[in-house]
C-alpha cells in the first residue's frame, strides 16, 4: 500500500437520519465522503474525507459527453455484536481495477482504497441501519473529469465513496419476481465492456426494462448479442438455474459481469457437494427442462439484491412458471446461508468477512 | 415549437480568446452557454442562456454511475460576408431525439433548441474563427441529474449546449491516415446503443484506440460484434470505400451511427451519378478488391473531420496500401464540397446551409 497522507475533514453539521425501518435504495447518503484525485503527472493525490458534497465539474469534463467512468457495489453490515463488517471487499477493488483496464483508466491502490473505505466507515458507524435486510451500501466510482471535447482518455480523474443506507433493492423483497426475455435488446457482447462495471453497460439496458416493465415484468433476462440464444445475466444480476438437482450458471465469457456473490454462490454450493456447472446454457435448453419439469429453480445474484428468485419466464409467448411461482428452496438456503455471514450470524466458512475495527482506524 | 420564456444573463467579463490560427479541437469555450432543466412533473423548464460556468451536481447524479445521457456535434461557420452559417441543424435535433428514444430520456422540443441554438451563437458571433478549416463546434448534450443509485431512467434531466473555436480534428489534417482492423474489441452490437450518440459507445472504444495507437496506428476499422467480418464504422466516423469505380458504405444495420456527413456525402454522391450502394461489406471483400488492385479509396466522415482519408489498413498481419498512401480524388473532392458549402462558397444545391440571421434573433 502506498503512503498517502490522508486529510480528514468532518461536517459541523450533521444530517437528520431518514427512518432506518422504512429505507428505500439509494435515496439517502451519509455525512462524509472519500474523494481522491488523478493527473497524468501527479498520478492519484490528495485523498480526504470531506463532508459529503455537491461534485463540481466543468460542462465539458469528459464525464459528460464519453463516459469514462467505472464504479462498483458492495455494503457494510452491522452485527448484533455491533462489529461492522465488510463482506469479500478485496473483490471489488479487484474488480474495480480490472474495470479500470478495460476504460483506460489508471489503476487504484487496492489495499489504500480499502483502509480509506474503512476509515470512511468508521467515521460513519452510526449511519450503518440495524434492522433485517438494511446495511450500509458503498458506492466506489471514478470519473474522467479533464474539460476537453476529443474522443481520448482523460488526463484527470476523481476518485469517491459515497455510502447510502439501505433496505431491500427490489420492493418485491425475496419474492419470486415475472422475468421477460428479452429478443431486441443486447445488454452486450464479446469485446465490448459486458464484464466491466461501467455506466454505459446500465444506460444501455433501461429500454429493455422499460419496454419489460410496461408489459407487466418486473425486469429481462439478457440473451447473448451474437446468437440470441444464450444466457447471460438477468436484469443487473447474475442468473443461475437449477436443473434436475444440477445448478448451472453461464460461463463468463467476457459479456458478463464478474459478479462478487456469483463467486460466492459457487463456492457454497460447491461446499454444499450440489452438482454445478459453469457453462453455456441456452433459452432453449431451460425450455426444454421446464417442458420436461425439471427446471426446479431460477433465481438473480447480486450485491444489492443478493438474490432474487425467478417465479416466471416470458419467452416466444409461453409462460414458463417455476416452482410454482414460489421460492425455491436452494434460493432460500443460499439467501440465508449469504446474508448471515455477512451479518455475522452464520459460520464464515471461506473467512470473506472482514471486521472494521476501530482501533485499526487511528490517524 | 412551444414558447418558452427564455432567459438570458450575458457575463460582464468576456473571456481572452485563444490565438484562432493556433486551435486544438475541444480545449477552449466560450462566454455562454444555453441550459435547461427537466424534470417528470414540470417537463422541460427555465431555458436560459447564462455565462459558461461550472456543473455543480449531486454524487450520487446518474450521470456518473449509469451513464444516461446523449449528445449531439455540428458547427457554425464564419462566410466571409460575416454570415452565420449552421449545416443540416435539424438532423443532429432529430437525431438527438432518437437518442433520447433509445436512452429512455424525455424528448426535447427540436425547433426550440434550433432557436436556443441560434440565439446562442448570435451572442457568440466573434468566437466563431474564419481561418481556413477553423469553426465553432457546437456541443448540445442532456446528463441525467437524479441523485439515485437505482438503476432506472432518471426523472430530472439538464440540457446544455456548449461552443468551443475548433481547428482540425486530426493533427494530421486531411491527410491519409493508418488504420488498424481491429479484430478483439467491439464498439456496438445490433441490439445494443450503436446507433444512439451516446457516452458508453465512446467510452467502450478507447481500449482498441489506445492498442492500435500503441501499435503506430491513427485508428481502429470496427467490425460487426457478430462475426466479425462487417465493416461498421471507423474511429468515431462512418466510413466509405470506392471500389472500381463504385462508391460503398456500410448500410445503417442499428449497430452504425446515422452520421449527418454520411447522409450528405451519399446524397451528393448520387447527385454526381456516381455509382454507389449502401449494404453490408465484409472486410474479406476489402481485402480481395485491394488484391485486384480496384479498392481506389477509403475515407472516414464525420462532423468534426469533416472527412479523413485512408492511406493504409492493417489486417491480419498484411498492410494494405490504398491509393499510395495518398488522398484520393473522391475523398478530396467530397471535402472541397461539402466544406464548400458549409462555409458558404460553394453552390448548395440541397439547401443544407442554414444562416443564422440576426434580426431573427431579437427576443
Amino acid at each position: 500500500m502506498r503512503d498517502y497522507q490522508m486529510e480528514i475533514n468532518l461536517t459541523t453539521a450533521r444530517k437528520q437520519k431518514p427512518a432506518f425501518d422504512q429505507l428505500q435504495f439509494g435515496r439517502h447518503f451519509t455525512d462524509h465522503m472519500f474523494v481522491m484525485d488523478y493527473s497524468t503527472e501527479k498520478g492519484w493525490y490528495d485523498p480526504r474525507i470531506i463532508p459529503y458534497q455537491p461534485v463540481t465539474l466543468e460542462p465539458s469534463a469528459m464525464i459528460f459527453h464519453y463516459g469514462q467512468t467505472v464504479f462498483e457495489g458492495l455494503k457494510a453490515y452491522l452485527s448484533k455484536e455491533g462489529q461492522v463488517l465488510l463482506f469479500r471487499p478485496k473483490k471489488n477493488m479487484e474488480r474495480m481495477n480490472r474495470s479500470n483496464v478495460r476504460l483506460c483508466m489508471p489503476p487504484i491502490d487496492e489495499a489504500f482504497a480499502l483502509y480509506a473505505l474503512k476509515q470512511l466507515l468508521s467515521i460513519e458507524k452510526d449511519w450503518i441501519p440495524s434492522y433485517e435486510g438494511t446495511s450500509l451500501y458503498i458506492r466506489p466510482f471514478i470519473i474522467s473529469t479533464e474539460p476537453f471535447l476529443g474522443v481520448a482518455p482523460s488526463n484527470s480523474y476523481r476518485f469517491m465513496i459515497i455510502l447510502s443506507p439501505v433496505g431491500a433493492y427490489y420492493k418485491e423483497g425475496i419474492n419470486p419476481v415475472k422475468i421477460s426475455v428479452e429478443q431486441e435488446f443486447v445488454r452486450a457482447v464479446q469485446g465490448g465492456t459486458g464484464n466491466a462495471k461501467t455506466a454505459g453497460n446500465y444506460a444501455g439496458s433501461l429500454k429493455a426494462q422499460e419496454v419489460a416493465g410496461n408489459a407487466g415484468y418486473s425486469q429481462v433476462l439478457w440473451l447473448d448479442g451474437k446468437e440470441k440464444k444464450y444466457i447471460e445475466e438477468v436484469g443487473s444480476m447474475n442468473v443461475f438455474f437449477k436443473i434436475n438437482g444440477e445448478v448451472i450458471t453461464p460461463v463468463l465469457n467476457g459479456s458478463i459481469l464478474d459478479g462478487v456473490t456469483r463467486d460466492s454462490i459457487i463456492r457454497l454450493i460447491e461446499h454444499w457437494n450440489i452438482p454445478f456447472s459453469e457453462r453455456k446454457i441456452s433459452m432453449e435448453e431451460i425450455y426444454q427442462a421446464h417442458k420436461e419439469g425439471i427446471l426446479e429453480e431460477a433465481f438473480g445474484t447480486g450485491t444489492a439484491a443478493v438474490i432474487s428468485p425467478i417465479g416466471e419466464f416470458y419467452w416466444q409467448n409461453e409462460e414458463l412458471k417455476i416452482n410454482n411461482g414460489e421460492t425455491g428452496e436452494l434460493a432460500k438456503k443460499l439467501y440465508d446461508t449469504l446474508t448471515g455471514i455477512q451479518y455475522g450470524t452464520h459460520e464464515d466458512p471461506f473467512g470473506w468477512r472482514v471486521e472494521v475495527l476501530e482501533e485499526a482506524l487511528k490517524i
